[in-house]
């Protein structure tokens, strides 16, 4: 076993703005032979998530800094390659916090040991059945309330997240407005997904368009960018209307701090609520989410996409996909 | 009756910045005879309240804008001097939107009847017993659910709303800070009204002296004022903080859009609501509140303070107290 080398990306400084190739540090190791009660994992597929930018700095946050010298954090699933942990059999598919490294060793405690013979591919687990789908799903219905007629807006809607609430939105009875930054993303959302409408911010101011396309308000907005398109949002909230704060890309690269939304007067006014959530708050609650997506997916009614590179090697170039909005869906590296 | 004459204020022109007193055309008119069903009302104190700049502007907001060449909206108290309506005696103390008038006519039907014999000067009315005392216990209660040992933070503290806020948390149990703006408001609130901490943001940066009062984080923050206040408390919040919008005073009279909170990343991290009221949905609900009031106030817990400017020829210069900070306590007009 000693003989097994292991590749990885450890974080090698705190990035400035866009994270850069140089703030990664490229390491091959040989793994040491495996304790009692640790199982060594093949990593098969790792994520790719906007909140990821968060852990890179060493501003407080809901997790704990990623270190310097460490390896990067990031979801992935794999395969158990060897296992000196009883509960955890060689073969087993696990998902959980396994780093960009090709094989991770785990004491097994925070590994979610996926089904035996999976009926979708093991990219699904780090989409639509995994973090993504609970954000997307307690996010909207949790905090969101959608009630059918409600309009629902949602930013970076091909996003991985977005592209999912959107097509909960329409599950869930809404008029379902889209913004997104291509006019290829948004002809997905329309003419695949089922968005009422759709909006390429990139193509001119938003405000208008938004008020054109929201003849009747907004009722939910679901916010994973901020800055403008938040603005042009609060300026069309109906009373009562729910705004969820989910992310706000826009800020993440940001190296001075930017300034919040001009139009926050519009709470008052409309008696409305902004509120922030994590997923991991959901953990607990995962089975009925991931129940009803299953049967979603199986009814027809919700798709999703991966947006998948090839290769550990290119997963801190791959990372600013996110940012640039360069992604369609889910993005993973396959190692 | 057609020997009365009425003195007036009606707005002249739509405010750039602070309201100036041109923007007000004072005008002496006769009064007409009174119509079947009409009161005529002899106004005895008008509210002066920050909301009031909203009214002034033509932007949308919860009530129509005032119509050049109207009388000023606002709120006061007065005594019927005459009544044509049944349900309305001569001598009946109400309250109303008057509006910024020596003597209002009236159907009756926006009128609140005061008790007969007023245990209370007629200014509670305008305040602890009215929009102002109604707008402090719901918005706290309400929305901002304050807890036992919970963190409370006031901005705009020895405002006539902010005042009422701290006391009622203090009631409630928990620990209040407030935001005023002079050494004199802060030594009121900790020596009169009891608050733990108060805070001049007039003389530094807020967040360093806000983090030193909050040792253990903000559960609650009532904002008054918005701006550097706002970011200072989103900066500081905890675990499934609220964050009440009551106000927005640092914005009423900017000519440009001010940009909102830098910090609003916060809301996700902290799982953090922030949500704004208005006191016209609380209405039907006036009573218990009354209640709670009215016995705090004679269980000596609740104390409040009327910043009195006298004459009707005031009302203009003296709004602006408001929005330089000037008054302490429920600002009025006597007429």
């Amino acid at each position: 076993m000693s003989t097994i080398m292991n590749r990885q990306w450890r974080l090698a400084a705190r990035p400035v703005g866009l994270p850069k190739v140089t703030d990664f540090a490229w390491r091959e190791e040989a793994l040491s032979e495996l304790k009692e009660g640790e199982v060594l994992i093949h990593n098969r597929y790792l994520s790719l998530d906007p909140t990821m930018r968060g852990w890179m700095s060493d501003a407080p946050g809901y997790l704990p800094p990623v270190a310097l010298g460490a390896v990067m954090r990031g979801g992935g699933v794999g395969v158990v390659e060897q296992s000196r942990n009883p509960a955890i059999a060689e073969g087993a598919v696990v998902q959980g916090m396994l780093g960009w490294q090709e094989y991770t060793v785990s004491d097994g405690r925070a590994l979610d040991v996926m089904p035996a013979e999976p009926a979708v591919p093991l990219t699904a687990y780090l989409g639509l059945f995994g973090m993504i789908g609970l954000t997307a799903y307690y996010g909207l219905l949790d905090i969101g309330q959608p009630k059918p007629g409600d309009t629902l807006v949602v930013s970076a809607a091909a996003g991985a997240v977005g592209s999912l609430v959107g097509q909960i939105g329409k599950i869930k009875g809404c008029r379902v407005v889209g913004i997104a930054g291509s006019d290829e993303k948004c002809r997905w959302l329309t003419e695949d997904l089922g968005f009422d409408a759709a909006i390429n911010y990139k193509s001119g101011p938003v405000y208008p368009r938004l008020r054109a396309a929201c003849p009747n308000g907004i009722d939910v907005h679901f916010e994973n960018v901020g800055g403008e398109i938040l603005d042009a949002a609060l300026g069309l909230i109906n009373l009562r209307a729910r705004i969820v704060v989910c992310g706000l890309i826009a800020q993440y690269n940001a190296t001075t701090s930017t300034p919040g939304p001009r139009n926050l007067g519009a709470l008052i006014v409309k008696r409305a609520r902004m509120e922030g959530f994590l997923v991991l708050d959901y953990y607990d609650r995962a089975a009925p989410a991931l129940r009803d997506l299953g049967q979603w997916l199986a009814e027809g009614k919700l798709t999703y996409r991966v947006d998948e590179v090839v290769g550990l090697e290119n997963a801190p170039a791959a990372l600013n996909r996110l940012f640039e909005g360069a992604n369609t869906g889910k993005l993973v590296v396959k190692v």
